[in-house]
């Protein structure tokens, strides 16, 4: 399972808004619903058309924010950010929006995504003097942006966007304007959607749902939108564009309630499912997730092979931030945390255990040994996605290669170090079919580098570096 | 759906050790276990032999207990409490389990249930002098121990016990011994387990595979244990038994991956899917869930129908203590928190809704609503219980008479009210059979009173009271 | 110092007020400037004439209230304690004011003091079947008031007040009643003042002048106020009154700012160093004073002596309870905390080092240590007090005897084991003349037990066992 | 009395330490030590040779350190820094020491001071594309330091030091070097101490004390310290230095036990009222200090001119930042919090108050109106420095022009203002000699710009905009 290996970085949740006399309240929401896209860490800056107040911290959306502190943030736009816990990047500095003062107005910055030549760049921007001080890829945009040689702010945001490279999805907050930016290959989720008169933005359209708003269309790759008093202004900053969303965001990252390039989530996952049981055909007698990203697989495997969808195991909610996790003495006592094997469903069954992906094999070799020992007679592990042998350099932390089972590892190998039975990825032509993507090849709309290899943009040495010396 | 009107009074989790080296530790990871059953507060008591020591608060168990609070808890033996918000009894004082010094000796006491005639003992021990500092149900028992003529203290606590009627499960602890009682007609769940040469004892068979305990058999209506250091000694105090467990917990109240009696929750909870798609026979394109105490029914639904089961809804599993809820105006634009409606799943669809109960019914509607509001063009409501006649006496707060809607309107009326196409409830009959239960009539092993009236204990003039006018 | 060894019991701060439309407001202020007397615990109890209501934590007032807690706290009535750290009695549980309910009304009771006879009256209560759930002695009152076979409150309130002895100052709030009472000998100072229509009782007179309200009298030894919408009614519940007020109130306990039987006690400290300058006679350069409990009496030994007045100690004030020790490679290369001796003014000179009392010797070695390494030529020491003989049963906690340094040593001793030049304590004729008290005898008025070991009140064995063999 | 109207600019504290092994906990000594420097937030930045490490909050220090912050920073280098309320500038981000990163290694960076220049650097380096994350000083410095185009760090900072202008005290460090800075006029106090081999630096010579270390020696005015592996090097980075310390410290802002070029402050301090006995000739009968700032010069004044030194104000201890401030109905009532007068000390007495300053004049009219409800004859208001007739710009903030009193009005006005019987500043003369300046003209060492409007630096339009417009 993807969850078992965040960490690096930057896989986050994006919302704007312009135009509501709520504004921060709506961001709150907004939010609140893109929560399972980052805990670490939240803010929201507003605008009330003369200048920008914020709060941020770290911990979840209704941890961080209270009345009082809503209360505070006036106007009637506003971004906001849910952030993933990062390796190099932990602390209050890095929560997000970043914002920038300087004389003649402030600027503040959301970001999800990774960039692929930020170290580059910032190499370059600290010799001619240039201070960072946070981690994050936002502050490289905001110094581009700063020392651009254009006048007008929608020419400086141009001209910055078009030196950066990776996966990108901005939003950009001033006294008097909202910007917008999606990266040339649409490698992130963000979609425009309209609450009354207001405009709102997100990287999931499941925010739209929880505030009420209506999906206008997703944002383009390469498009710069400009939202100010005067209405929506949109073009193309690059003129390369080639689309390749995230596989993973199908597979694992967004919310089943979500929408992606018009295909709901959930029904995208029970179709890998279903096209999962038509290629595995395994003899058994149930079905069970691996909770929560492996349940509509599961459901539709279930529904496919007519072999019953039980719960098989079940996750402890109550487990946050502060639980005390079990000494290793206690570990090997028995005492489990977050996840655990139901006896009643499994005891004396053959179980087909549904995944969304396997990265290191420690997480499903832990299952597995759970399902086993609550009496499971065999446990044959299915994974609604091909095997990862490739780093993600776009944000979702896929770690080094050495780290990644199915790069060092045949598929017997990878069978028998998680212990299971039999086990089935699926193929990478039938999940773009189940996602709905009919053409196979390079230009899919998919990126499908972790799977391939095959990176939709140029990779510079420092990041290849990072991942693989690390 | 039950979980809306939950209030009252003290359905809750208990647990105890004895015997362990890290019994403090074993508690905390037992009551994490048992969090679904009260997140309102929880406390641990230990004894290490000389002296009781303890570590309550209000909050998730994860928020109260840290390091330190477990480090200060020494001793093999413990007992502990996950609490149920109630509405007269909030605060620190109220936080279980309560600790009793005096000059022979101290007493830690926890308690899941109700009594019925706790008031009318309450005004003759005040007439009496006593002094009641907290408005629980478990003072009542330590002054009716204290006040006992006995010179042993299991007699002290068996004359007690005689004298109390409702719903009750107990857990007491002394510097020497752990006590364990269970109301006469069995209305609580309890299960006696061991942890290598230790004993636990817990509200849920759920808790023992979290520590990797091994289940040995279910406490008997009337029973009382002694555990000590010369082993466990059992007996009954009462001789009018009949068993009469609360039949909610299969349909709400417990976690999937415990056992009832022998059977799983998740297996009988599917069993009532499945008898309901028998007796509804609706024509339909999806089943869809009310998260998450009516997922295991709907996927019994679907597979007894052949209708395929969908996540038409979803949770938010961050709403915690202190998110801000919408104002009435964002309300009625539209903002929504907790559940929201799957448009990519129900849109154009007829739906099956399956939920565990309807109580007030105003939950219902919201749901039914947010379904349609998202594209349904049909929203079938299947209950997987019979109409909810009657207030409950014995710890799930069913409330007054007057609130319940099925006291008061037909089943028409109820199905207008709350917007159905049609709605369905499951029978009497098909219930217990559907939880193994045969014999449908008033010795089933099952407390059907919420449906039927007919209530397995005495009733008391004040109970009556308080339930039919608050 | 005395403060260095507080910690067993009770000597604690209470406020009440009657009739005022911001009771629970007007009790905060009061107990803010009661806060010296107890920084453990705090709490506050308000009645509206049809309820009770309450806050409490542990911390300080301004720690434990804000505008939420307060806004809670409705009604024309309330009272408020201050507690001190106690060595058995941490915890939640023992903050006050204690709320008890019955089904015939609730009762709330805050105690300043000490009994000595608590301990007797417990087992007693307890063989009769009464639970006791905190350490204080509070409880004990309550119970004997609940048991009390009287109809009439007051009369059950007397009836209970006869039977504790000890140092006592309660305030006792029902929904209609606030009562008011003070120990035979008058230990605890207990006054009576009025803030516009209202009635207010505080343990100090600095409380009034904090919320601007006028001193009418002091309570008397023995009385018991009765507080009602008819007005205020007064009685004495025991015949048998001396009185004998806490001598350490004027030396060390009390504000400087309030008055103790119509004397200032800052004026008193004066008198006291005048005095003890009268009888030392020492040649020196400098007088200075230990923060803060002697700066009054220095100041009068500089004004009498002719020697100049120094800050030759210097406290640090923002040492709070999450300081951070130094470990003891730190202390021994130097690191302070909380107080340093001032170079720029001891260095070179002979310095008069006064200081309230010595109980254990500890606190007076090291700060003569402090100032030697500051460069002091001579330290000589001289204490506003008598020798401290014998331990305090009333509540402000002078420990054992065998802890007393002057219970062990003779005076050439403790000043060898102090370190200091030279060593002088104020005669208890001084220090008995500098606070008006002209009668040296049995009936001065004052408790002098730590002094001479002649107890105002009876002694029980517990009580003594508890302070001799523990 | 000065304290009233702190609160715009950067009056702080700050500390280093270089070759200790506690450097963390040595510097949070240092640090507490420094507290009435500022109690608005502080933070340490640890080096351990190959990287720093950070903690920082919004707070007291003992409040945002604990055991795990503490332990979590290692090495044996580190610098704090003790910040004050400033209007602009809340908030974490202005916390100190700022730490930045650049691929070529980190620097942190404390300040102590205000620069009178910061405003037009800013603007030149946005022009050239910078980019400022907080509303500090400091990270002026920082910025001028990374666009130097010197090669060696120390170079650098000494190019960029050359361009700042204004009162500053800097603590600069990186993985492997510790510099220390100071203005060429030294308007804040620096010290050099040591504790073993360890370096320590601090504003005062009370965190010497505190720690355990020696004096060494002032830091002189435009002097650069290097602290390495090599030893302790140093240079003047200004050709244009004279001394001219600021007043205020003598007068109001260092702690009593600290050495201001040899002179300890409290002697200072009581020469200063000594001084004012001999100008004020004054017929009365008790003196009384405004705590804490008057107390040294009051007990000065009593000492000179034989009347009696009385504790006439006390001030409550225990008024932190949660206190809730009474509302203007109670205040009209007479609830105080605070300060308050000592009925029993000044009630028919003639009043001599001592403060320390004048600055807008509405403390002094509370403090004397203070007085006469409790019962003063006359207040005499004796002042232990010069009228404040201009604004400083050098971190001690004395407001706008218009704002002090001394500005506007006559000596018989502000007396008439204050409602005092006599007022008497301290001469300008009279002030330089008490702390022991015989040259009373313009090269005194001192800065008397508050007093005399001769600023010893130059000033800047936006500077002086700033304070007078505002």
């Amino acid at each position: 399972m993807l969850a078992e290996l965040r960490g690096l970085n930057e896989e986050c949740g994006i919302f704007a808004v312009w135009g509501h006399e709520d504004a921060a309240r709506i961001t709150y929401y907004g939010l609140h619903s893109l929560q399972h896209r980052g805990q670490e860490g939240t803010g929201i800056i507003t605008s009330d058309g003369e200048k920008l107040a914020g709060h941020k911290g770290e911990g979840l959306v209704a941890e961080i924010f209270n009345e009082q502190a809503l209360s505070g943030l006036k106007g009637e736009a506003a971004i906001g950010h849910v952030r993933y816990a990062t390796q190099g990047g932990g602390g209050y500095e890095n929560v997000q929006p970043l914002l920038f003062h300087s004389q003649t107005g402030s600027m503040a910055l959301a970001h999800n995504g990774n960039l692929v030549n930020a170290k580059l760049i910032k190499s370059i921007l600290e010799q001619q003097g240039s201070i960072f001080q946070t981690n994050s890829d936002t502050e490289v945009l905001a110094h581009l942006i700063r020392r651009s040689g254009e006048w007008i702010l929608k020419n400086r945001v141009k001209h910055a966007l078009k030196q950066i490279e990776g996966a990108f999805a901005y939003v950009l907050l001033t006294e008097k304007e909202l910007m917008v930016a999606l990266d040339p290959q649409g490698l992130r989720p963000l979609s425009l959607g309209r609450i009354g008169d207001a405009f709102v933005v997100a990287s999931e359209t499941c925010a739209f749902d929880a505030i009420g708003a209506k999906f206008i269309r997703d944002i383009l790759p390469g498009e710069l939108l400009v939202i100010n008093d005067n209405g929506l202004h949109t073009e193309f900053f690059s003129e390369h564009r080639n689309e390749a969303i995230c596989t993973m965001e199908y597979i694992y990252f967004s919310r089943p309630d979500s929408n992606l390039h018009g295909m709901n989530v959930h029904s995208a996952r029970k179709n890998l499912g279903k096209r999962l049981a038509f290629e595995a055909k395994i003899e058994a007698d149930v079905v069970t997730a691996v909770p929560d990203s492996g349940v509509s697989a599961a459901i539709g495997y279930a529904e496919a092979s007519g072999i019953p969808y039980e719960l098989g195991l079940i996750k402890n909610r109550y487990v946050g931030r502060t639980f005390i996790q079990p000494s290793q003495s206690l570990r090997e006592q028995g005492v489990k945390m977050k996840l655990s094997a139901v006896r009643g469903v499994v005891e004396g069954k053959r179980v087909i255990m549904v995944d969304d992906s396997v990265v290191r094999g420690t997480t499903s070799k832990r299952i597995v040994r759970m399902l086993k020992d609550a009496g499971a007679l065999e446990v044959h592990v299915v994974i609604s996605s091909p095997p990862i042998t490739h780093p993600c350099f776009y944000g979702i932390d896929t770690s080094t290669k050495e780290e990644l089972i199915a790069h060092n590892h045949t598929h017997e190998e990878i069978k028998r170090l998680i212990g299971a039975d039999s086990l089935t990825f699926l193929s990478t032509e039938g999940m773009l079919e189940a996602i709905g993507r009919k053409n196979a090849g390079k230009n899919c709309g998919q990126c499908l580098a972790c799977f391939t290899g095959e990176y939709p943009t140029e990779l510079y040495p420092d990041t290849l570096q990072y991942y693989y010396q690390k």
